[in-house]
């Protein structure tokens, strides 16, 4: 079956053209002046912002743009509901972790949009739907849930805990869902959108130092590691820090110094990662001794039963200052689906394979039942949710070149490309 | 010399009676619903509220209002440029910390007020002009500095520096004092002030658990230890939680930990306390290494080697985390004036003598010359900076007794009151 291909460009701009334009738009929006930093959080103007951007970008193709029920944003080449199995699905998200990097996210975005124009540059007509999406709030940097968007929709995280949520403000997801103008009583799983997805391919920045290692620019992933995110709740009792002898305190900074170091030295002896990245102590004054401490851990690795003993440690220590560590998210290791793995690496066949420690909503829809893959582009720093994340233009490029390849793979009337 | 008295009340009230009413006005000030926490920082309309406050108490006296280069209030019955040597100051100030209690400070405030009506109810005629005060931003900690108001009339904190301290959103102290209305050109050191206090004494709440250990309701203080206040820059670098290796991390979270336990462990090998209740963490983020961490240590004792050696081995620690750790204020043991002390422990034989980790105003202007002295109230929690600080009503009926007779003694004529 062949798509009418909907609307063309009246002049096709190849992938790399339109790869740099996108990505000199983006740059300014939730620059933060002075860190350099991205705070793209969600369901702010920033956000609202990206939203926007998105929009118009698919009004420039064509594209029917779907939001589904927990605001994501789908830009559709065909009609999904025409065929049975769902479209090809490329995309990532926009948002950002506090001062993060320009790259993780967006990357993904731009050179899936890119990777259409380099299609129909090529004068490519799809078989099956086509379609980019942009989840919403998978950094979670602002209500604490990593990949709402596709846990939202896949029943991962329910709708009434997430309406729940507040952010550091105590503004809840629910009013901060209204006041950009989505309905939050429509939020839950979503089985329509869902089914619409045959397949998703999600390109992203690499994280670490895989590529810049082997030499390659891009890598197809193979899993994620089992990651999840722990509240630890210290009490103290507040008190003059001159007044007060030592013998007489309960100070909960020093159960939280504790626990800090006893993430690395446990995430040292069981082979995983530990980080504890956040804080919040109260009253947080120079002369106050300390009356409540809550710390996050982030616990990670490829074998799941050596984040568990590593959560299990700081359990323990966090019982025994008379406080409690609480599971906060936990997603299970993902094995990418291996059919779709196949065909993606034969058409990539330089590109290494690689496993990553870090959570995407491609794991989340891999744990749904989709079939998924990743692709990873170097960073020559291998620094990520930082200002000093990169890739390198031709890197880029060579990314929306390997994305348009796995979708003409899979998107294609069989032999006529490639 | 007797003064004319000043308007006295149509109706005089007796000092409890008058410290009960005034303490109801002031409880729901500044009071947080959510912690029962007082927050009343300098500067803000929570502050102007107070000021408005003392204000009006001075004018019900018929007291003078005067506000100095700092913006302390100084409400003076009778007139202190007719004598030479000044008069006899009382008060404290109506500042907290961050979810603090309702008796530092305003304790001393009212039980001024109060002891004036008990004298007057008494018919005494002072021989010198009074006066309470009110100083402004005792706690510090809106911008980091304790007893900003006494420090920058003796000038012990320099007006350019006081101007361009910023609060944790970014206002400069200079814009926080325009927006007050208080014009910050005029701030600096005040000798015209200072030459109105011929002596000054700050009744207190204490701080520890001294007089209940004695059994007794109010005590005089022999001296303030030595303390200060240091901030630490730790420098690290932002990285993903997951993706990146623990070798390849620079987690300043760990410096830092080792920094709050290592504080704790040399102020008890040194004999002093030091106490680390302040951290800001750069970008404070679940799945964020930490890419910087500000702390502030705080650290106090009756030896003032003592304290220095637990922050010279801080300093030594910083320093091999490749950061740093820098002075922010610092005041040496306070021993105050014998002459007064003795008068004072002449007319409250009772009065147990207490030192103290706690700085004060008192103590600035003991350092800056002027003869001082404290009394305290006790604690039946022995706790303060908290919601919990607490004083029994009966025992601040006789810290106003206290402060009553103290100044009949240092303000009447010789042998006609006592």
């Amino acid at each position: 079956m062949a798509l009418d291909g909907g609307p063309q460009l009246s002049q096709p701009v190849a992938g790399a053209a339109s790869f740099d334009r996108m990505w000199a738009e983006l740059t300014p929006v939730g620059r933060a002046a002075a860190t350099g930093g991205y705070r793209r959080f969600a369901w702010t103007t920033v956000d609202s912002t990206l939203r926007e951007w998105f929009t118009a970008e698919a009004g420039r193709r064509g594209l029917d743009v779907v939001r589904d029920r927990a605001g994501n944003q789908w830009a559709w080449w065909g009609n999904p509901a025409s065929v049975p199995g769902g479209g090809v699905v490329i995309g990532s998200h926009l948002d950002s972790v506090p001062d993060g990097g320009a790259f993780d996210g967006p990357l993904g975005v731009v050179s899936s949009f890119a990777a259409l124009d380099s299609l129909r540059a090529q004068g490519f007509a799809p078989s099956r739907p086509i379609a980019v999406v942009n989840f919403g709030d998978e950094e979670g940097a602002r209500f604490g849930i990593a990949c709402a968007g596709s846990r939202l929709i896949t029943g991962a995280l329910s709708a009434d805990r997430a309406r729940a949520l507040r952010d550091a403000d105590g503004t809840s997801l629910a009013d901060a869902m209204s006041g950009a103008g989505f309905d939050p009583t429509q939020v839950g799983a979503d089985d329509e959108t869902l089914g619409r997805i045959g397949c998703f391919v999600e390109l992203h920045v690499e994280q670490g130092r895989g590529l810049i290692d082997l030499g390659q620019p891009v890598a197809v992933s193979s899993q994620i590691w089992p990651h999840g995110r722990w509240r630890i709740e210290l009490p103290g009792e507040a008190n003059h820090a001159g007044t007060t002898r030592l013998v007489d305190r309960h100070d909960p900074m020093l159960a939280c110094a504790e626990l800090i170091l006893a993430a690395r030295q446990a995430a040292q002896r069981h082979g995983s990662v530990a980080t504890m990245g956040k804080v919040s102590i109260q009253p947080n004054g120079v002369n106050a001794i300390a009356s409540h401490v809550t710390a996050w851990l982030d616990a990670r690795g490829a074998d799941p039963d050596a984040v568990r003993a590593v959560v299990d440690e700081l359990a323990g220590l966090a019982t025994a200052a008379d406080g409690s560590l609480e599971l906060e998210s936990w997603t299970d290791s993902t094995v990418f689906d291996a059919g779709l793995s196949d065909r993606v690496r034969a058409v990539l066949p330089d590109a290494p394979v690689l496993s990553t420690g870090a959570g995407h909503d491609a794991g989340i829809l891999a744990n749904a039942g989709v079939p998924t893959t990743m692709l990873f582009v170097r960073n020559p720093t291998g620094v990520s949710h930082s200002p000093v994340e990169h890739a390198e233009t031709d890197d880029c490029h060579r990314g929306v070149d390997a994305l348009a390849a796995v979708v003409a793979e899979l998107a294609g009337p069989p032999a006529t490309v490639r």
